[in-house]
């Protein structure tokens, strides 16, 4: 069933993996694949998703099982399927097959697994079947919406610190995920100028991703009003003068992500006021993958994003005042509120179960300023690190309506001038990022960013 | 956001629904919408499917609601958005606006339903944090794995006797479902010879129900592997004497759902084998739908097509005998082992939530004969009912391969015989069957089953 392919590589690099895990801590881990999640009724599930741990350790979405990682060892927790599974689900390969596939050292029963659990630490996995489980097994409340405490601190750490830097074999799926989202993002281009509805543009490209046997690694959002910044729905009409914003990213079946975001005019032809904003998301874009190289602090790049954002704006007019200063009072915060990227890898959001552990360095927290707080990562960029560069532009009601934003920022925007770029609602440009050695390397650099290559695959409608 | 379009007889079915459940039940009722389950970590989730009872008497996927049902009367329960929450989602209409839209006589926020639990039945709702807040909302388990109990199971048995038979506005939709559902198989069965492995046209066939803005209804089966029955894998290459089993259906933004079946060849032409085998499961599935009206048992329209099938496979010399006499043996299950079909409304097995509560007759229990043991649906039928019609044909080795079974038929199989048809792993045809005054009518009935029509159809390769 799941056991399609696996690469040649993966038994060694699953056993690096743990040795890795082996350096950094002592005792005994067990971690959980998961189970399927129900949706309307039980038998009615969501597409099954292993726990991203476990998928590190075992390279295999695995339902049902766990591993437990014990000083650079592996054993693996599954039990035979039921006879009548086979009727349902065809003929599965055994415990002890899988165990071979994934180099583990023993395959055991289920049932085995009480007499393992002495010192042994977890991380809560998502479904409530299974966070039941782990807590009854470990006789103390494994809670995914609780952060991990002793030991599973320990072991989210260690975690962590493997993670962050992804190995070749991680890459190579990063690789496919980013390749096959670039062929989303061109199938919805191509595909603009023949529909009418948003859903439309995102069936064009889910189409691609699913065509690949890959799922999307996130919800979709494909809207012409990006200004909802998390826009979950699909029926607004394609009017001419819009922007349609995609932000949409295929996983493999490993679970790898990737995670890009284009804008493009439904027309095939950007305005100009359109053409303007788009340039200054895009230098900021470009500024900050240009600056992105090992040692460098990614808050700074956030921050130069921000900077070419005031920039930007304050040569259109639409700001006023010296742009460090206008970054230093959060006045881009107003058109660009969110942070400029995060990490990717197993997750979209990679290691977000942890909450800020992972995305921020030890002894760091999010600030409190308005252009600050949604920033998800906050440590010096190393080599193997994958980030996204996502700056944007957006003219969001919510903030412009604010009495209190209003007032603080009255003096620094020129809301006159602001009312002529009323047709850019929303503009997001964002690429995945890998941290090398020399510098940077995009991932999805085959996906045009220029204003003039996009509207020409716009204009290649089918 | 969830508000695209309410229909304008909505707020008159609604209250119609309510009443017809005062009527039937004289306590109050409380049922809870559910929560997003989360996927690889909390914020990252599966798209959001709101209960179905909760559907059903509001018509609207809110999340994070609740209703109270009392003599005819509905209150909504929910919280206004906090105020950073139109950032992410957009302005989103107040509780008010949305009590408006259903004709609820009440909008509360959700900190006051405490004081209405008093005395309240409730049906669990599938998510973890649902059913926590149910269970301490209530001061007692409400878990979705447990069979209601006491006054639960009295509303249980209400809101069966209601959601068995469909009202117009729950036809509307169903209709919807079918007919987007019926364009997906077409655009399946035209893409198939362009297409290298299953998922390609898998994709095309959801990019179709993705773009009418709407969901799978439940994990689609597309595999040249047909004979596991619930096949979820997709990487199987498509070769030219392959056939190709797609069973997908479409679920409207409402929650109404359809749920088809077709089998095609490859290549776009059907060996003489295949033929022959699905022209047998062909005539189960028309007299099936033939001898559909009111009154009659389901369990004899299941037994109808296991006549049909032991009767063709005798003609082809594949089973030896009378063919009363094989189906009361049960030999048809040997390739018909599930049953004919089951419920379709708000879930696509509809009302399985309550287990065979809603399927079975009162007084009924499930047979644990071979060939009825899978039957999902043993009513009698009545007007507005909608069921499906899928026999199917199958060569399951988990079957032929149990010693037991193999020697328990073995002088009724010809093996030899059966041997020439080994090109035909797996066949089903699935239709949506409503039952009406005059007999019935297939929602599904624009999708060809003649081999010629589906032959041209796949041979219409674009």
């Amino acid at each position: 069933m799941l056991v399609q392919k696996t690469s040649s590589t993966l038994i060694d690099t699953l056993r690096r993996r743990r040795q890795r895990l082996a350096a950094l801590i002592n005792f005994p881990v067990i971690l959980w694949s998961g189970s399927s999640s129900p949706r309307n009724y039980p038998a009615n599930v969501f597409p099954y998703r292993a726990s991203s741990h476990f998928l590190y350790f075992t390279g295999l979405p695995l339902p049902n099982a766990a591993i437990l990682l014990e000083a650079g060892k592996l054993e693996l927790f599954m039990d035979n399927p039921k006879p009548e599974a086979a009727l349902w689900h065809g003929e599965m390969p055994t415990p002890e097959e899988i165990a071979q596939l994934i180099g583990a050292d023993a395959a055991r029963p289920m049932a085995e697994l009480d007499s393992f659990v002495e010192g042994a630490a977890t991380i809560a996995v998502q479904d409530a079947a299974t966070w039941t489980r782990q807590s009854q097994i470990l006789n103390r409340w494994v809670l995914p919406q609780n952060p991990p405490q002793g030991i599973d601190l320990e072991l989210a750490k260690a975690i962590i610190s493997l993670r962050l830097i992804h190995d070749a074999d991680a890459l190579a799926e990063l690789c496919q995920a980013a390749t096959v989202t670039v062929e989303a993002h061109k199938a919805g281009m191509r595909f603009t100028m023949n529909a009418k509805i948003e859903a439309e543009v995102r069936a064009a490209m889910e189409r691609v991703i699913i065509a690949h046997n890959m799922t999307t690694s996130y919800n979709s959002i494909v809207t012409v009003h990006g200004e909802v910044l998390h826009n979950e729905q699909y029926h607004h009409s394609l009017l001419a003068g819009d922007l349609l914003l995609a932000d949409v990213g295929a996983e493999t079946s490993g679970g790898w992500a990737a995670d890009v975001t284009r804008t493009w005019p439904v027309s095939g032809k950007f305005s100009s006021t359109q053409r303007d904003i788009y340039n200054v998301v895009l230098a900021a874009h470009d500024a900050c993958i240009a600056n992105i190289r090992p040692g460098v602090e990614y808050q700074d790049i956030h921050l130069l994003a921000c900077s070419h954002i005031a920039v930007g704006l304050k040569d259109l007019g639409i700001l006023r005042g010296n742009p460090q200063d206008l970054v230093e009072m959060d006045a881009h915060a107003l058109f660009f509120p969110h942070g400029v990227g995060h990490l990717v890898g197993l997750d979209v959001h990679d290691l977000e179960d942890f909450g800020d552990i992972a995305g921020y360095e030890e002894g760091r927290v999010r600030s409190d300023r308005f252009g600050l707080g949604y920033l998800r990562l906050n440590r010096p960029l190393r080599p193997g690190m994958l980030v996204t560069i996502e700056p944007g532009f957006y003219q969001v009601p919510a903030i412009f309506n604010n009495p209190h934003l209003r007032s603080k920022y009255q003096d620094v925007v020129n809301w006159e001038r602001l009312s002529l770029f009323a047709d850019v609602r929303g503009i997001r440009i964002e690429d995945d990022v890998l941290v090398t050695a020399e510098g940077s390397k995009v991932l999805t650099i085959e996906l045009p960013t220029d204003v003039n290559d996009v509207e020409q695959l716009v204009q290649q409608a089918n």
